[in-house]
């Protein structure tokens, strides 16, 4: 799970820019971890360590915090040292990546020589792996022995989808009771590893918690707003650790305890987001986490509504967006993307004459699309999207409206509403952001 | 930038699972970086420290590799012991967040501690912040004035998006000289200011080096078959360094090369690029790094041609990924997102017997779509794609097809190619390479 850098121009993640852990829990998880993600390419530009997201939810769940995240290269002696470090500041050590046959991939090596223990080559293992390369009609090159190298006294955690083991070693060093695990770096082979192997040696290693989650949702609020309405409310729940993220548009309330049943746990995390919903009433669009996606399809379901589509400035995001839950064309009919003014008379029968007198982008346009979609299409509701996404356009009617305009239409039988935007930022915000005022007017519709 | 966790449902970044740094360079620079991003939010499975790429960037810009990364929560101490960690290992320490008005906010203090020195409020920040605080008729909180705190002997560097001035230091630690970089955390903060305040400073401060890069791009060929006739090539230029990054059907080769001069450093990366691409030949869609969607798009405007699309499974990829690009609106005239099977009779004259008879997963229904997409809009080509992103269709004429089974079509004025596909993986997955077929098919229609 890796994230191409942006400027490659497909990957385009929501943009968090800003958030807050608001409130810490009283309640200190007794034992700490540091996750090491070993591997050069996780120091250049293009890539990222993801793994340790994916392990910290895990080790969270079991009421461990994680307290230190470290990126090291594939070089001896940097990697001892970050070991030896992690083994001083953390009860648990997480180490991803540098299990592989290469001569660069060190980690069994320097785990040994931090924690001063001797390697041993594993019989069982070395049949595995003569038995992988026996399968592909492949002879084993010498290098690949080094797979089955285990630190005395580690349990062997089975791989299912590599030829790696993982390693775990719960073990005194130093007066202290340290567990130290080696995980494969391809998430597809360390998640289910860490889950089937990893999480239940951890619970039985444990002092026995429960934790409870909620998240709500909000789209289109200003965080500011959600956070003097409601700090005033999570701040009297010490025990409830609140984390409020904010970008795109949406807004997410994050709360988690953690106490001896699961029972009095939930019982707090239910109480705090109670009064929240009742503090942010409607602009709560999602009680237990689910999208916005999910939220309006799920709405045209129960009214038994379906909806098209035109897009223009978005491009087709608004659909991709809708498109992207399993099962939405029982709702969704679908839509066109009417990118240029052509297309809008083409597919929506929006006249040519509107377009030339009050431009692509106007409320008129938004409205005939909204409209026309709705009728071609035979669906319940019609959306449409028309704005300028940027640059700016320079010819015609539509010359000196500002990139970041956006008209929203969406018409039922009786009705047609149009709103008026005026986005800020670049190209993909403003798209982002189009398709995201779209979904919320469609929710709000419903109530 | 920060990257929401997938499960949300709508940041679906590119997956690169696997890669490798092949070839290091042999010239070492002379100094190396450790970035410490400051903030409990990163130690969640919800965010994560991405300003590190940025600054990782700019730095191999100029000669600097980064040999660790640290990420460490608002905490005293843990943060003291990050920092003199840092300073032992690394000659340049960056530090990003924690230069906020809150109690949480640390970095001034921890860094003041971690290397001796003491910290003074200067006068001049303080007018500044007072200055911002008139400026909205508000009133500043006495914490804020934890902002203007410096670090003796640091030079401030100015903030142009925010209130918390960078703080530069260069001195001498323990008998080594180290530079310590203080960065505010918003990205839109610390971007401009790294690159107008440090990399000059930076620059400055280092040995003269410039640094040459190339990217070859290519889409849809296994990663083993690129390495395997490129390796015997790119190893002999033991003085660039090769990354190859690949996923989500694409596979990229990152040449990087660091010489006194720029034209040593660019002959020899383009002396690599050029046997490559002489090996790899069309299969290489990008000599200078363009997005496959760039070169689709170029190559279509080169030709006078246009391009219309109906989509059903990708329902909108397709064309909103085009649609990323500005002005794609000369030659990409839009298309349609015709997930239900009404909705491909009623946009692309798709007969619904013939849905009905071969199912509309099927060759003749992705050939009906893209000539009557192509009829219907007049455009130069009419492309298509239908297919099951999954799960499985249960019951009429596609039931029984495989999730994953997705056929491309592409239409000109005297004939139709259709091309059958077998995607593996996930709903997501499906969707994401259907688009990447359907824009390599497109590309080398071309050739």
């Amino acid at each position: 799970m890796t994230v191409f850098p942006q400027k490659n121009g497909h990957a385009r993640p929501l943009q968090f820019p800003s958030n807050r852990r608001l409130a810490l829990a009283s309640n200190k998880p007794p034992m700490i971890a540091e996750i090491i993600a070993v591997g050069s390419e996780m120091l250049t530009p293009h890539r990222q360590d993801t793994n340790s997201l994916y392990l910290t939810q895990g080790l969270n769940d079991l009421g461990v915090s994680v307290a230190f995240k470290t990126i090291v290269g594939d070089n001896r002696q940097h990697l001892v040292d970050a070991i030896r470090i992690a083994l001083r500041r953390a009860d648990i050590v997480l180490l991803s990546g540098g299990l592989g046959p290469t001569e660069d991939d060190l980690t069994r090596e320097c785990a040994a020589e931090a924690l001063g223990l001797e390697l041993h080559r594993e019989p069982s293992v070395l049949v595995e792996l003569q038995r992988r390369f026996i399968a592909r009609r492949m002879a084993m090159p010498p290098n690949n022995q080094r797979q089955a190298d285990v630190l005395d006294g580690a349990e062997l955690l089975t791989n299912k989808n590599g030829s790696a083991p993982g390693q775990w070693l719960d073990l005194s060093f130093e007066g202290h009771r340290k567990i130290v695990i080696l995980l494969p770096g391809p998430p597809k082979e360390l998640m289910p590893l860490f889950d089937d192997e990893c999480v239940p040696r951890l619970a039985l290693s444990l002092p026995r918690r429960s934790l409870a989650k909620r998240l709500l949702r909000m789209a289109l609020i200003p965080e500011s707003q959600v956070d003097a309405r409601t700090a005033p409310i999570y701040q009297q729940f010490s025990d409830v650790e609140t984390t409020i993220l904010a970008g795109s548009g949406e807004i997410q309330l994050h709360f988690l305890c953690s106490k001896p049943t699961m029972e009095e746990a939930q019982a707090r995390v239910d109480a705090v987001a109670e009064l929240v919903e009742q503090e942010m009433g409607d602009d709560i669009f999602s009680s237990h986490g689910e999208s916005l996606e999910e939220v309006v399809l799920l709405m045209l379901g129960l009214r038994g509504l379906t909806l098209s589509a035109a897009e223009s400035c978005t491009g087709g995001l608004f659909a991709e967006r809708l498109t992207r839950i399993p099962n939405s064309s029982r709702n969704f009919a679908g839509g066109v993307v009417v990118y240029t003014n052509a297309m809008k008379t083409v597919f929506a029968d929006v006249p040519a004459e509107l377009i030339a007198e009050k431009g692509a982008v106007s409320e008129e346009v938004a409205r005939a699309l909204a409209e026309g979609i709705r009728r071609r299409t035979g669906s319940s509701l019609g959306l449409s999207i028309t704005g300028i996404a940027g640059p700016p356009i320079t010819t015609g009617p539509d010359a000196g409206k500002p990139a970041g305009l956006v008209y929203i239409g969406l018409a039922d039988q009786d009705d047609t509403q149009v709103k008026r935007l005026e986005i800020a930022g670049d190209r993909d915000r403003v798209r982002l952001w189009a398709s995201e005022h779209a979904l919320e007017m469609l929710r709000r519709s419903f109530q």
